[in-house]
């Protein structure tokens, strides 16, 4: 029904529809067609509204352009193979889903709007519609699961550094796997991973950035500490690029990585993220743990230097707080 | 309609049926009768036969009781919650859709029958129906996913004691997780696990042995590799209380493991396992590696010291050839 009325809209953009005519064809009330113009201007449509003649439509939400993005991707596989779903309930489930159904590895799983979208450690995503990127990477790693963390810097790096390269922000890696600006977060990652025996099946890399996401929209809770690139560049910044501009980097970290091993990974990371140098102190689930972050070993765990000199090695866990520093 | 005709076979265990009544009752040919009667043969169902009289069933195929087994079972949470599958495709599938359907840690799937069951790195499972445990049991360890290897050693040790225990055979462990008994594969282990990030979140845990399975009943490519406990003990094994005796030891080398860590799982497996002393080939996916297989270290990768006396760390592969050894 919302379908037909905004294909009536579309149809007549040159010039205006009044309530009477569309109630008339399409067979609902004034009350319903008022209802429906109300809800479309909640998924982004403008109208223009003129007592005696009617509803105009001005634009439409700025929706993610498939054609666009593919225009401007440079790589060899990553993103190649796209899914757009305007709603979807979480872009991990999706690609879940379509690993199952046969999807490899490079598949990339967006979504203009998540009704549940996932963060780390059970929590929700915070994904409104057409303002940011919330998409999946398949990936499907011949590596052993020891090595999985690893790849979870891998993927930090190369979003962190896509970031950097697309806005001229100061982009900053925070411990484990966030990506902030001006102390604010603007950017998760979370990998889920199937794995046979020793062997990674594939990683399911669910990758959300905050692109034009206003100040205004996001929840009273966590407002204080999110950011998006609009809010702290001032501008707007076009998500089709961005997307291929990350995929770019994304394939290049991964290969290097898999070709490499973790050395290359491990010491960018180190230059890209905030936390070393700081004192910290950590969270890990079962224990706090309070230090200066001295660095990374190699394989892939915090290294955190307590008053006594003695050294904790860190695998898992979130920074609870930070002295001195731009992690609030 | 064959589950009608058993039902009316069952009601009358104490007399005869003639192929004439049943075809009437059932409103299907004589032809159609003799058919179905055939298949329940094949399905392990006896019958008696008397030409003027009819037929009449005389047992049935020797099924899992699960009552039998619950009351067989002394664990605390292990097999507490069993799904019994008279015949699935894999009970690796069953297990990971109970898990999304809130299905927790202890819950064991068994399938009478698989029709695609699953083995290592992609390899099929022979699975004929009501010879062996075909089973699944869910975990959801707390643990990093770099200990995810070392979980696959706690069941293989949990799963030979109790086949020693149960059998008085001398079950071996061949490296990675298989269990052979004079030279041949009696058990096959396979885990499948799902993680987030650093942390798993929950395994499959797929454990086949071959119980009873004649010798005329493996495909012939594997024959002369594979054995079961009533080949080996000349005898056949109540399968309910095998369970039960795995479940057990299961869920005390899983409690072990998770609060004492590894290196008490690391002793009994080295002990356990014939592969260790031996000279040996293994091949890795990508490369082939001979030497003296020497031990286990911390982190469950095998120890392999060459001729040069230079010592390899394998953590993942299977063994090709093994000299002078048990393992064909």
């Amino acid at each position: 029904m919302i379908d037909r009325l905004l294909a009536m809209l579309e149809e007549h953009r040159d010039g205006y529809l009044s309530g009477e005519q569309i109630s008339r064809q399409l067979g609902v009330s004034r009350t319903a067609v008022w209802k429906h113009i109300r809800a479309l201007k909640k998924r982004g449509y403008e109208f223009e509204a003129v007592p005696s003649r009617g509803y105009r439509l001005k634009s439409g939400p700025e929706l993610f352009q498939p054609e666009r993005f593919h225009a401007a991707l440079a790589t060899r596989a990553f993103g190649r193979r796209l899914i757009y779903l305007e709603r979807t309930g979480s872009t991990q489930t999706v690609a879940h889903e379509r690993y199952a159904a046969g999807d490899g590895e490079g598949t990339v799983v967006l979504a203009e709007e998540q009704t549940a979208g996932k963060g780390r450690m059970g929590r929700s995503w915070h994904s409104p519609r057409g303002k940011g990127l919330w998409f999946t990477l398949l990936l499907e790693p011949r590596i052993s699961v020891r090595a999985a963390p690893q790849l979870t810097y891998v993927l930090s790096v190369a979003v962190c550094r896509a970031i950097r390269r697309a806005t001229g922000l100061a982009a900053a890696i925070k411990w484990p796997n966030d990506i902030w600006i001006d102390g604010k977060k603007v950017c998760g990652i979370l990998l889920e991973s199937a794995a046979e025996d020793d062997r990674l099946k594939y990683v399911a890399a669910g990758i959300g950035i905050d692109v034009n996401v206003d100040r205004s929209e996001w929840p009273a809770e966590i407002a204080d500490r999110a950011t998006s690139l609009r809010a702290a560049a001032g501008r707007p910044f076009e998500r089709e690029r961005l997307l291929a501009d990350c995929l770019l980097e994304l394939e290049f970290w991964y290969h290097h990585f898999l070709k490499e091993g973790f050395p290359g990974v491990r010491t960018v990371w180190e230059s890209l993220c905030e936390t070393i140098g700081r004192t910290v102190r950590l969270g890990t689930g079962t224990a706090s743990i309070a230090g200066v972050a001295v660095g990374m070993d190699d394989e892939g765990a915090l290294l955190v230097r307590r008053d006594d000199g003695t050294i904790d090695r860190v695998v898992s866990g979130d920074i609870e707080h930070s002295m001195g520093c731009a992690f609030r």
